[in-house]
């Protein structure tokens, strides 16, 4: 039997394991049955991985690298989900070790540089494995074979509370601070084929979607590898929330809220930023009612030349909580994502050696239908319609 | 010559000393010429005074009750314009010193607690003489009396700046520290007769005034005195701002970046209101173009049975800064009706020993004409309406 080795049993990781050792239920639906182990330096998150859902862990420091090296060993295939911080260094340590990889770490670093590396040692390292970016890249390098040219990809993308709490409407289970950096990071986005920059939380515009009715979308940074790896001409990602939320956050950003420059406090060198996500901790926290009841929607949209004619591609995504696996939607988009790619290198139907964002994977035909179809198996689905731009 | 000693010679203070030396531009229309000293414990305060104005002054320490009552020996009106957590003592030790007294310090304290004393010594003293409270009582003391009964008194008012910035359309000179306690002090009003509490920032209302158009009213805790000096059955005080204003400080103190709770930041008890109010100070600094730009507008509204009809009475004031004497229109709503005041104490127009607030002084109908034409002579004119109710 093949083994899986998942780097991580946090939130996702642990989703990406319970998915890989049953997928679809009971029913295999042509998957080889396979071996998962999931490696975690906490005994409290391999107990309840153990207790809850019967999984195979072992205890492994991911920064150790000698141990990292050993232990992917036996896998066929590694999954990384790694806090963003350490992903880098695993990433490089599991190429070396030879090791084919999907990765959902959405390292700081750009993974790309990696490239040489995983050529060199015969691996492939498909990296940013989740729904945006992930999904979303997939659906982007399927549109790209078929477009002639494909001229513009706009990608709208939000984890929403299904309960909408003033003021602002959005809960998180992690702390703010990652949510902030992507408040504050200037946005690189591709206008007429340049990279230009824009500031986060810019251009707000409504959405209407379904399930969901009107949201708000502004810029984030979330192009990622997608700036480099597609010649597509106009590109942005944007994040959605309920509307008046990103006004609420520019409000603390622009009058200092976020700061990282030190305030002298009775002496003491005080960062706004600290006491700000404090107090957006305490806010943001799901509460009595509100835990798991999360939302995921996503909007891709891709214009260009098809068959002739100028076409718009619109492929839209909505998942709520699922009560019966108590899986968030965010884990949920991500980590079957992430699940249905390792399928397809487990079964050997994709290899290219290099580090291969979800753009490459969406190019071959074949390996898109297998994605989706995996994803749709278990509520995840893409609804695509084609249209005439207004 | 009489002698008039302002204690303080700050923003108000400085306009209040100068409009007494020199009311109306060189004309006096009939008032007696006055001696004026401003005593302040500042020497850049009082060199400035001199230097630009031409006042005399003289050094003093307000907190050293022995040469407070000696200053004051010599003066037949004191007028007190300094910090509110001065106010009580100051006025207890002037009353004490027996001399007559009108005081816009807005002290935290009841001032009506030294009302014995004040009867004991023989002393008039005015207390809360600006604009509002101040002149807004002054009317509803003089409508008391024409109405038969007046069954409603509702005072909006707000300083506003002349250009609006976002996010938060408002500048103020001072620490922050003293408007976010209006935002989160509770709210006392008089409904049906009796005295109920609401939260500061609440019955958030849209108002449209001449000259500055749309703006939202919210309430405070403005009433001080008139919850125990009048029996008009509702009564309520609510400030003005641009609209939007309310909503984003509520978001602040509901989200707790008002909290004087300390919150643990790298081993440092860190109190929020210590990080938000050093933020908003510089939001809220006047910039390039916004020094002295300020607007000041008050609505006063009087309903109730008048002349055997029921009627309200609508009273609007509205006033810029004035380029020629470089006065704020805060300093000259707060200070001229301060002043104006005064002048009716020095001309021996108006004894009556006790605490009293301007609510007392509208009774007397050739007091509030007296104070109203002194203040139309400056520009701070009342325009008044009466209608049937919708």
């Amino acid at each position: 039997m093949k083994q899986v080795l998942v780097l991580g049993g946090g939130l996702v990781g642990g989703v990406i394991a319970r998915n890989l050792a049953a997928p679809f239920g009971d029913a295999n639906d042509g998957n080889e049955a396979v071996d998962v182990v999931v490696a975690d330096a906490n005994p409290q998150v391999r107990a309840a991985l153990t207790k809850n859902y019967g999984l195979t862990t072992s205890e492994l420091d991911i920064t150790d690298a000698e141990a990292l090296t050993r232990a992917v060993q036996a896998a066929d295939v590694v999954v990384g989900a790694v806090p963003g911080s350490l992903g880098y260094r695993m990433l490089e340590t599991v190429i070396r070790a030879g090791r084919n990889v999907v990765d959902i770490s959405f390292t700081p670093e750009d993974p790309l540089t990696l490239d040489d590396l995983a050529v060199e040692h015969g691996v492939t390292a498909v990296v940013d494995a989740g729904l945006a970016p992930g999904l979303s890249n997939l659906v982007l390098g399927r549109y790209q074979q078929e477009y002639d040219p494909l001229e513009r990809f706009v990608c709208y993308v939000g984890g929403l509370p299904k309960v909408r709490r003033w003021p602002f409407e959005y809960l998180s289970v992690f702390s703010p601070i990652d949510v902030i950096e992507e408040y504050t990071r200037p946005v690189r986005l591709k206008v007429g084929g340049r990279v230009v920059q824009r500031e986060a939380l810019s251009d707000i515009e409504q959405v209407i979607l379904p399930h969901v009715g009107s949201l708000e979308a502004f810029n984030t940074d979330g192009l990622r590898t997608l700036l480099s790896t597609v010649p597509v001409p106009d590109m942005l990602e944007k994040t959605l929330r309920y509307p008046g939320h990103a006004e609420r956050m520019r409000m603390l950003r622009d009058t200092g809220f976020f700061s990282r420059e030190p305030l002298d406090v009775d002496g003491h060198a005080v960062a706004p930023i600290e006491v700000s996500s404090r107090l957006l901790f305490e806010s943001w926290r799901p509460g009595p009612g509100d835990e798991g009841h999360d939302l995921v929607v996503m909007r891709v949209e891709l214009t260009g030349q098809l068959r002739g004619r100028l076409l718009v591609t619109t492929v839209d995504l909505y998942r709520a909580y699922d009560p019966l696996t108590e899986t968030t939607a965010m884990a949920a988009t991500t980590g079957y994502t992430c699940a249905a790619v390792a399928r397809v290198l487990l079964a050997g139907d994709y290899a290219d050696p290099g580090i291969r964002p979800l753009e490459y994977l969406g190019a071959d035909k074949g390996v898109y239908q297998r994605v989706l179809h995996d994803l749709a198996r278990q509520g995840v689905s893409l609804n695509i319609k084609q249209t005439q731009p207004d």
